[in-house]
């Protein structure tokens, strides 16, 4: 159930537990204790982060888990984000901008760490792409990060394939995975080549949607219909109801080592994403679901 | 009249002829035989095939030529093809989809030599870029086919640049071409760099549909119309007729080494390829072509 | 205010001072003179040439002064460009194309260097992605240029990333620029990755047109008018009131190390230009900028 991340050491659960609304969910810290020892009895044991999570809430909460059971810190892998500056009633800025500072970057893990109640980020990722990034202070503060302990693997997230080579360029540090956004609703990193950039770099890329936020399960639209009714006819197949099984598996059989990121509160549902390692799709069955996504016959 | 791939060592005829349609062209054996040995004597020795050519036909009608004149087969060079999983009345798939799998691969092109009646396969290529391609599974594939002598050459067909490299990051032998759609009715692997990619590596790019399925020669659009004037305008200059012709040399003149396939059956449309050999266009000349195909002027 | 042009070893200004409307100028030699020599007190010693510029007289506008003021020649350095064949009037060619062929590049440049008084060419372009390029009679026209001294160092104008890998994988010499649009009213360069390509590569991008032919401060449109506001925003930050001294700001903060070309032969607007090299943007007041251009907040 564990991924190891290309040829970098850290090892992932093969499906990450993602944890942005987790201000939404009304959890006591009792609950949310028992929630994460739940995923992690399923084998997942990764948490997936951003500073921003919850207008800057989400880490907090996690981390009065982490303050309050000591011995869960050693069983679980922390990943979060940092690089977006957000605009609102608590963060007077005059635009919503990204800000991939030496300083900036340094400043946010350090607040994660207070925050999670940890000294070390397993993974950290720039959240967006920057135009205006300065790549050198970037890998200056990769670097600083890296050689204190406090962040043992770097990453990014929603980054062209351009993008990533030219940071990978600057920084001493192996950048591990791209996390993307990918599900049978979203399949335009197939479209503009990323996930094959992926392939040829033997680099994880992880998915954020899996389940394009619900819309997998609605008929509102001509899309959803076919792909409800592709995932319904491969859940067939297997005797499964749960469409984002099938979903799941869609992703997991993939031979690019897609790691999906569930981001529901609800201990079914990551059940659900969880059966689907069982599963292994045929080409017939992945193509159903595909051409579901793509609208037409491949050619 | 032979190019030569790349750095690969195998020598294809300057111009290849297709097979896509030998189903259709209602030729004896005797027939056919003579077709092939006059595209021979026209030096057009290479012999463009794929599994499902003809609904998995086309290969066997050219193999009983194969089987019955023996001095054949080491005159000419065959290409083929796998991966497209067709669906019809004689192939009952629940979809058309794609298939690279190591079985797959081996076992189309254990029915294709025997279709062709040959111990090898000159050149095979993967037909589509399969988005659920595993690329140790395919380089497990060439491997075997390669080492036991029943594959010399690799490439692919339709594979965008990151879908070559991807592959070739994972496969031991090179793949020395990909063969794609070009002609002046359509110029997109130009639009997407495609063919620049393709002089970066110094491999040869043949070209499927080099008249654009006859859309050269018909006046039925506007975009039509200005291509078919402008074919005529630099006729007019070599005092040719044959529109096709000066197609064909519109693709040879061009410096990417371009091996363009002719798809027809009339042998009098494969003498009008033959005869752009002869001709080269001035730049002046190729981009009277290409800004028809464009719809505008270059900037 | 020098910039070295990466491991390059040639040096051009921080700005350069482009020549294309020279011949719109109306200027007697004398008031030429006095404008490059203001130009030069303002460390703007870099000119950027085209054969075509004046449609092919502002290289021998501009010799003029050379060849009168022999002390000139040293303080400066010259970019010239070819590739591009207008058709007009006195060029009576049957369409605009492009030609980089050997013997036209050596022509051009030969041409070029009698124009401008000169004996060498500093900086030799490409003006354009010629699609019928033939990179191996480039790279020796190249080899000749730089071998004879006619020529110091070579790039290109208005590349795709895949254009400018393809030549200078057959070139020997470095290509050290890649000249292309860049401005608040045109960001395509970063939405094609081109931009994220040359800091890649150590690359120094020159921009033309960065004040998008005066499209910045006009308000006929809702894209012009964001932009416009956007640029009045942070001059008040400053104080500044020309809008284009933080149209510049915004290009020469970038970590790119965008080199821009000003257009204008009016020495306020080079002034203007030089004032913004003291400004420094925030990320936030570039964002503002950015997100003008963009049309939308960032995700």
């Amino acid at each position: 159930m564990k991924i190891n991340m290309s040829k970098s050491g850290l090892e992932l659960s093969r499906i990450v537990q993602g944890m942005m609304r987790l201000n939404e969910w009304g959890f006591s810290k009792k609950e949310l204790e028992n929630f994460i020892l739940k995923a992690i009895d399923f084998g997942v044991t990764t948490f997936d982060h951003a500073d921003i999570y919850g207008n800057h809430t989400c880490e907090k909460i996690f981390g009065e888990v982490l303050k309050s059971n000591s011995s869960l810190r050693n069983k679980i892998q922390l990943i979060t984000k940092c690089g977006i500056m957000v605009k609102n009633e608590k963060y007077q800025r005059r635009v919503k901008h990204y800000n991939t500072s030496k300083i900036h970057i340094i400043e946010s893990v350090e607040n994660s760490l207070k925050n999670l109640n940890t000294d070390h980020i397993d993974l950290l990722l720039i959240h967006r792409p920057d135009p205006f990034m300065n790549p050198e202070e970037i890998s200056e503060a990769f670097d600083e990060l890296y050689n204190s302990g406090k962040v043992l693997y770097f990453g990014v997230s929603n980054f062209t394939i351009q993008q990533f080579k030219t940071l990978q360029s600057w920084v001493n540090v192996p950048l591990i995975t791209n996390q993307i956004e990918i599900s049978p609703y979203n399949i335009e990193h197939f479209e503009n080549d990323n996930i094959y950039f992926l392939m040829e770099k033997r680099i994880n890329p992880m998915a954020w949607s899996p389940l394009a936020g619900g819309n997998l399960f609605k008929i509102n639209s001509e899309k959803a219909s076919k792909i409800f009714y592709a995932l319904k006819e491969i859940g067939k197949d297997f005797s499964i109801d749960s469409l984002d099984t099938i979903a799941y598996a869609w992703l997991l059989s993939h031979p690019a080592g897609i790691i999906p990121i569930s981001g529901s509160g609800k201990i079914e549902r990551l059940e659900n994403a969880v059966k689907s390692l069982e599963l292994k799709l045929s080409p017939e069955q992945w193509y159903i679901i595909y051409e579901a996504a793509l609208g037409h016959r491949v050619p």
